[in-house]
């Protein structure tokens, strides 16, 4: 049994747990970033959103679609198409039982990578800043990836 | 080892199976009512969808964008961007071991904040009701991260 | 404690880790395919993106949308909205105790639909293939679904 109470007590467990919330709550904040826009931007997709319009043309003036809008919302799918695979992989790879340091290595390497693609995005940073962020980030998971699809011997 | 025990065999970890389960099963449901949406509206985003359309002139006009159908995607990604998180850190926030009490009103209201959001979305009911479902979803899932990030001392 | 190593220990986890890395892995090479599209259909989302333009006119004529890379984008959405679900209610699947010859099944059909919707897709496939891969997907999820709630007594 000791090697079960490794896996559930261990401290890589706990780094995982503390990482992949961190980034998640970071992901999460895409969504007020958005409505922050929207708002100061007046733009909205839904005609019961305008309910701060006075007239029913600003109403349908307000129906439309903003560059700073749509920049947050590709930063956020961008979050969504890296940060998930992220969260699986990464959960399947604690489960693998690797060293403490390797593992977090892989955990701060990826947050890391993913807070800094979110400031290149916003800002934004000059290329190729935010597409490095992005191929660390890929790396990292793919890193993990390996290790899981050899240790169950694939 | 009674701790381990408690942690798997525990009501958290079944009654976390049951609404994590509810509530994935309606984000899923949220692509068959795409699809019904687009073929009533007779409204596709592929050529080869077009099937039921006779002339080449009436293939391309399938091929358009509703709103009724962009209101289902808006909800379906909505769900995607605040039920993942909710998964994630709910499923992390089972492994500290919280009260069952306490485990089960994060669970309620965030359930309860999501088929209500998709109500809201739908129909549409006037705003704030979408807003405050979300809003409260949201909070739910802060609430349960905040136990995780101080439980694995960040 | 003897059904408590079963479970961590389980043949059934190793084939889910397997099979979920797996079809992670085959979601997360939409990005890089996306991007290989957009490079070579030189159409870029943000202005920043568009640095192999010589002239101001070339970068404003590369922002634009392109049929091949939307079709790439549609698939890789489509991808989240039914592999999430997949992983979510099979990792609980998994901790239910299924036979692993009736688990292996239930992987193995969703993660080869997946990649026969994927081929459908960007081929593209004439219909109904990508929507009967679509549909064999969803059938396995809610087969689980329906396995992880009787199991825990709804």
């Amino acid at each position: 049994m000791a090697e079960l109470t490794h896996i559930i007590d261990s401290e890589v467990v706990l780094a995982f747990s503390t990482y992949a919330t961190i980034v998640v709550l970071k992901m999460m904040l895409m969504s007020p970033m958005t409505a922050y826009f929207r708002f100061t931007r007046k733009c909205f997709a839904n005609m019961e959103d305008t309910g701060m319009a006075k007239t029913p043309e600003d109403k349908k003036r307000m129906l439309r679609v903003d560059p700073d809008v749509e920049r947050v919302r590709r930063c956020h799918q961008n979050d969504l198409e890296n940060i998930i695979p992220f969260i699986v992989i990464g959960l399947l790879y604690t489960l693998t039982g690797p060293d403490l340091s390797t593992a977090l290595l892989h955990f701060r390497v990826f947050v890391g990578s993913r807070l800094f693609h979110t400031v290149a995005y916003i800002l934004p940073l000059p290329q190729p800043s935010r597409g490095l962020a992005w191929m660390v980030g890929m790396g990292a998971t793919f890193s993990m990836a390996y290790r899981v699809l050899s240790t169950t011997h694939l």
